[in-house]
Order: C-alpha cells, then sequence, then structure tokens
C-alpha cells in the first residue's frame, strides 16, 4: 500500500478502505508520510467527500493514535459534552456541574479558545488559583471522589487530529464536514465517554453560519457516535446573538454563576437546561421531559452551585469567588457604549462582538498571545428590546483604554436597528437524538 | 495576497488572478510557498480544473521563471516540436533535420525518457561521441551555423515546471489538462521558438488514453499558444501500436536513418511528413500540401539527411554511424520471439512492449538508472499483418539474457491474435491548427 495509491483513489471519487485510512492516519502521526501528500490527499477528501463508512473509519483511527482514557472504573455512565463554539458560550460551565449534580459522572477534557473568544479553560482559568493540567489519572481518580472534573486537553489524546488540524489549517482545508465531524468526535472517543452531547451552533458567531450546515455536521457526528458505539444527541442552537450577556473571561464565569444560583439570562438558561437535561437523559435512561426537570430542580436547590463549589476546590481555585463573583478578576476601565439611535435592535453579527472582546484583551490574536481574564463586554440589550438613542448598549471591560474606540465601534457596526421589532427565531433550532 | 487566500479560491472553484498565479509561482520556484500550501493548491486545481486564461496565466508564469533562449538573432521563424511521448517515437531524429533541409530555423531543447523508453537525448546518444549537454548560446550558434541543433534541456529552462512537475508525481497531481497543457508550453515558450508544432498522442502506449483526451489536451496547448503569440498546430496521433518497427535507441537511430534516406516504415514515414511539413508550413506560411511536398523532397534528395550528419558531426558524434547504422552499438543478445499461433495481429498493448523493452535494458525503472543504447525491440510484424505460428513476431536486443525470458513473456502477452484481418484505424487521426 502506498500512500501515491491513497491520494489517487480519493482524487478519484473513490472510498478509501479502512486498511488505507488507518494506513494514513498512522504513518501521517509517525511522520512518515510527508506533508504535501497529506495535505493533497486532505485537499480531495474536501472536494470529493467522504461516506459515513469513511468518516467513522478515519475518526476511530485518528481517537487510537494516542492515548485513550480508560473511564470504566467509574460508576454509572460518563457523559461528554461539546459545542461548537461560539460567542459568550459558557454553558460548560453550567451544564457540567448540573449533570453531576444529578448523578452523571463529568470527566471532561477541554479546549483553549481557537478562534477570536478564550475557551472553557481559559474561562475557568479566570478563577484564582483554578488548575486545568491535570494527568488523565488524577482526572478520573477526582471524577471518582466529587463525580465532576473539567481539565484541559493533553496533546496525548488523538495527536493525528493535532496534527492534521495545523496542516488543515494552513493548506484551506479545514472547512470538509468529515473532516470537522472527525476531528471533533475522535478526541471525545478518545477521552473515554459512554455519551456524548453535541452543541452544534450556527449563524454569525459559529462556526457554520447556516442551519442547514449545522445539521449536516450534526448528523455526521451522530452517525459517527452510532458506528462508534456511544450513545449521542445534539442541539442546533442559534449564533445569530451571543449567549447570555456576558462575553469574556471572567464576566462569563459571574454569569454562569447566576444560572447556577437559580437567575441569569433567559436564553442561556434555556440552552443549559436542555443540554444537562441531554447528558443526564443519555446517562440515566430517563425521557427528555424528565431528565430536563431533575436539571431544573439542580439549579433551583443550590445543589449544581455546590458542584461548582467542589469543582473548583478541588482543583485549587478559589471558592469564594463562586460565591462572590466580585472577588473575580476586574478590570481597571468599565465604558459605557451609548446607542447611536433609537429603535428596536434587530439583530447582531455575533463574530464582530467577539473580536471586540478579543480587541480588549479577553481572546487571542495568535495562538502565543496571553489572555487578561478581566477583559470583555457587559451587553445590555439583546435583539428584539427597544433602545434610545444614547442608552447604554454595552460596557466594555478592559486594562487597554486606548483599544476601547475601536471596540466600541466595531461593536455599534455590529447591532442593526429598526422601527418595528424583529420576529424572534427560537435559540434552540433543534434537538436530534438520531442518526 | 496570502497563499492561504489562493488555495481557498481554487478550493472554492473561482478562476485565480493572473497576479495570484504569478505569486504563487514566483514563490514555490523560491521556496518561499512551503511544497504542502502547493500540493493543496494542485489537488484543487486537479478538481477544479482552470480557465483558458488561467491556464495561459500559469504557462506564462512558469515560462517566466527562470532563462528564456532568446532565438531573435536566426534567420527567419524559428519552429519547436514536441510529442507527448510513445513507444517507438523516434519522429524527432527525422522532423528535425528534414525540417531544417526545407529552411526551418530547429533548435529544440529536449528531454530524455521520463517514463519506461528513452527519449530523443537518450536516442541521440547512442551515437557515440553525441553531446547533448550544450550552454543556450552553443545551441544558438550552432543553429546560426547548420540551421539545427538538438540539445539536452537545462534545468534554468521553466524551473517552476520542474520543481512541480516532481511534487505531481508523488502526490497524485499529474493527470490535470491545464496542469499538463501549461507543464509542456512553459518550456516550449520559454525555449523561445515562434511556432510550435504538438504531437499529441493516444492509445495504450500514450499518456493519454483516448483520443478525446488527447484532443482536449491538443485544444489547450494551441489555446495557450495563441494567448503567447506563437503559430502552433498540433496533430492527433495513434499509440495503439508502436510507430515503426524498432523500440530501443541505437535501433531507432538505425530507423530513422532509413526513413531519411528514403525508405523506412511507412507509418513512421507518413507522421514524419505530416510533422516536418506542418513546421515548414508555419515557419515559411506554405500551405500544408505544399510544404509537405517539400519535406518529401528533402527525404528523395538526400538533403534531409544531409542536414542529420551536420547535426552529429556539429554534436562531437560519429557520423560514420550515420552513414553504417551497424557501426551504432550492438547487443550482444539477438533473441527471436516466435508467434504462440496463427492468425492476423489484431492489436498491440503498446506500453507493454515500451514495458518489455525497458528490461531489456532500453530504458529506466528510476530516475537515475543508466540506459544501454544497444538494447531493444525490433518488431517483424504489425496489427492487420498474417502470422504463422512459430514465425518470429520480434527480435530481442539485450545483453542481459536472463531479461529475456520475462520480455519476451511481456511481449507476447501484449498481442491480441483472430482470424480475420482487424479494420485499420489511421495513424493520424486529426490536424488541428487553431484554437
Amino acid at each position: 500500500m502506498t500512500m501515491y495509491e491513497i491520494i489517487q483513489a480519493k482524487r478519484s471519487g473513490r472510498a478509501l478502505t479502512r486498511e488505507q485510512i488507518s494506513f494514513f492516519v498512522r504513518g501521517f502521526t509517525a511522520g512518515d508520510i510527508p506533508d504535501y501528500q497529506a495535505a493533497a490527499l486532505l485537499m480531495a477528501i474536501c472536494l470529493r467527500g467522504m461516506t459515513a463508512r469513511e468518516t467513522a473509519d478515519l475518526t476511530l483511527a485518528m481517537a487510537a493514535s494516542g492515548d485513550r482514557l480508560d473511564l470504566s472504573s467509574l460508576p454509572g455512565v460518563p457523559v461528554d459534552k461539546h459545542s461548537t463554539g461560539g460567542v459568550g458560550d459558557k454553558t460548560t460551565l453550567i451544564v457540567a456541574p448540573a449533570a453531576a449534580a444529578c448523578g452523571v459522572p463529568v470527566c471532561k477534557m477541554s479546549g483553549r479558545g481557537l478562534g477570536h473568544t478564550g475557551g472553557t479553560i481559559d474561562k475557568l482559568e479566570a478563577i484564582p488559583g483554578f488548575r486545568t493540567s491535570l494527568t488523565p489519572r488524577q482526572a478520573i481518580v477526582q471524577t471518582r471522589r466529587i463525580g465532576l472534573c473539567v481539565a484541559g486537553q493533553t496533546g496525548r489524546l488523538a495527536p493525528a487530529d493535532k496534527k492534521m488540524y495545523a496542516l488543515r489549517d494552513v493548506t484551506a482545508t479545514v472547512q470538509s464536514l468529515p473532516l470537522i465531524a472527525s476531528s471533533i468526535m475522535s478526541k471525545k472517543i478518545a477521552a473515554g465517554c459512554r455519551g456524548i452531547v453535541l452543541d452544534v451552533k450556527f449563524g454569525s458567531g459559529a462556526f457554520m453560519k447556516t442551519r442547514r450546515e449545522a445539521e449536516q455536521l450534526a448528523l455526521q457526528m451522530l452517525r459517527i457516535g452510532k458506528r462508534a458505539g456511544r450513545r449521542c444527541a445534539a442541539v442546533l442552537s442559534d449564533m445569530d446573538r451571543p449567549l447570555g450577556y456576558a462575553v469574556g473571561n471572567a464576566v462569563e464565569v459571574a454569569e454562569a454563576v447566576e444560572v447556577l444560583r437559580g437567575g441569569g439570562p433567559a436564553d442561556l438558561r434555556a440552552l443549559c437546561v436542555t443540554l444537562a437535561g441531554l447528558m443526564v437523559g443519555l446517562s440515566l435512561g430517563l425521557p427528555r421531559e424528565q431528565a430536563e426537570q431533575r436539571v431544573t430542580a439542580a439549579l433551583a436547590d443550590g445543589s449544581a452551585l455546590e458542584k461548582l463549589r467542589q469543582l473548583c476546590a478541588a482543583q485549587g481555585g478559589d471558592v469564594r469567588c463562586i460565591d462572590d463573583p466580585s472577588r473575580l478578576p476586574q478590570a481597571a476601565c468599565r465604558i459605557e457604549v451609548p446607542a447611536p439611535q433609537s429603535g428596536y435592535l434587530l439583530a447582531v453579527d455575533t463574530e464582530q462582538i467577539g473580536l471586540a472582546a478579543m480587541l480588549l484583551g479577553a481572546g487571542r490574536r495568535t495562538r502565543g498571545d496571553a489572555i487578561d481574564p478581566a477583559a470583555g463586554i457587559l451587553l445590555r440589550k439583546k435583539p428584539g428590546n427597544a433602545v434610545q438613542k444614547g442608552e447604554p448598549l454595552a460596557v466594555l471591560l478592559t486594562d487597554r483604554p486606548d483599544a476601547a474606540a475601536e471596540a466600541a465601534a466595531k461593536l455599534t457596526g455590529a447591532l442593526r436597528f429598526g422601527a418595528a421589532p424583529p420576529t424572534a427565531a427560537p435559540l434552540i433550532a433543534a434537538v436530534l437524538t438520531e442518526a
């Protein structure tokens, strides 16, 4: 078997065999197959596609390319959650403790922000002292003890995916449903959970720009999960608006705590109940409605908040920040952005909000950048709200006052106003539970 | 401008601008653009194609990537010839002196064999002493003096093409009409001729397997030539049979001399008259029939043969070999291959004949292999001929008698016999003179 023949086969539109896919993944990970041959194959995959069987084989080969977490020592059915990423997406901070409070073992490996805003790991690190570098063993021991762990993903989990993503990133081969689906699922499968809940976002602030694309991606991931023997469910959620009002790191922790206290923004709360409900349903085998009732109860009775406290304590974070979020890092400057006109807020270009937050210090411009945990944006208005000219639209939080003017302009430019209220699209477009 | 955007554009099926193509060719040749990005772009070009304008821009950018021959000091209109390569293709050895004898300045850069059989340069080097390594200046001076030069192509002519071909060869991106057409034409344009005659072959012994593919390639090259301000013509010729009877190096020189003496196989002679006629027509502005009459006269009156003598003398070759081809290198073993059955020879898998000749030493297995100039095959039968069982089908010429059995089996396996004579397809399928 040669890499040449494999490229040639995919170039001609033929499906690759499991052996060919495995040959490629192993050879590429080991450095035996040069980047130029891998790049040619990846482009051929982008343009020729992959069958469901090929996509599953690719996923499993990548999952087998490095360490695999063995969660069999955990009681019950551990369930993982993955979000394709969005602006203001702090759901893991709520969903993981809420599901754990309902008896789901949650041993989660999360990533840092790849795009303009921070990831879950960046947000948790806004809590002073919070450690996210855990060995797989430490993560499992902690989950056995308190039912919950959220750690940073190690490079030894699915290294094939890591290497392949780096190459795709510089060869314009990122946009490919089979490659995106296998990339996500390979890491989740290597992370060992028996159930996976997927939050697939679409809209201006998401990787997938349309609902249709998001649905296609979700269906591909559900199919992979089925072939890999995982229980899976997916939510399609709208990212044509930021989730909640807070965009940043410390501010998102504070907003997550509000929801765990039984309050918080309605949209964020609703999405979290759905996601945690699906986790509970997959883990405990409960119907959706019943599972969501348990989650709602855990948010109401403080048990979900208590799980976050336990998580924080177990991983060295300052638990006082959970009870008093004003102890979280605070920005030196708070700058109000006034509405440029009166009317209804019709729509938000969410990606621009994320870029504005990045300018303030909340995200990374390039991979090595440091994040300012205190920086971010607190929105005051959501699509559908009436606005008076001069009324605050948002508050910018930053230690870089010189960046505020550009961020404010970007933010204002991202908003569209009108004379009549818009028709509201639902935040949750669909819940998919079978492939 | 970034390479990422260029890959992305082609991936999405958009036409690249002249500036984008030039950015890629310059950056890739200089080593500033890594192979993996070039490989991704080449695969995207294979699968998305290129417009005629893009293909011409790519050709001109590659032609501009290195040295360019300036033939303006030659009298008249110099015309080049290119063959896409076939088994037993010794046309340059006949066509170049024949056209030169008619007054066409011929300053030709030729290649070595890329596939299983030798190229024109390998064939000329079968003449003891014949030098093919000439500087561009030496080539021009010689052409000014005797009207004819055939030299090996230097790496400084269209280096972008050389580098790109090496990458395509290992990334399964060779088969692409715009890439093939631009590769050929970039070298011809850099070589400076004002007219180009293309011999595009199709069939089992050619790179293009079908007439339709050959026609598409020819049309693309004619279109490039027109945009580059070159006078061009193309012949589509059938390679479902070897050209002439000789396959090898010294044996092909001997067969070429036969044609230049006014004899030789009818198929080879007809193709050469057509090709040289087109060269004469393009150079002197004559109609095809009249140009072919001049070529036929030059073959009959010995002036074409005299040009080959002059070429040989000018480049250090032993001219006695031209007058007495038995002085060319002779193989130690001559092994007859008898017909396995009686009947009519219906068809020949020409590529297999080429591979059999390679086994005997006439071609290269890998790039560094040395060629045995004496090795080869002399066919005794052509499709359409009647054969008696046991009658010789071919004579194998080799210094490797141990390889003869495998070569004989390959040769016999490449022939198909039947009870009735086949319907003959014309050797020259079409002559195309405008884009």
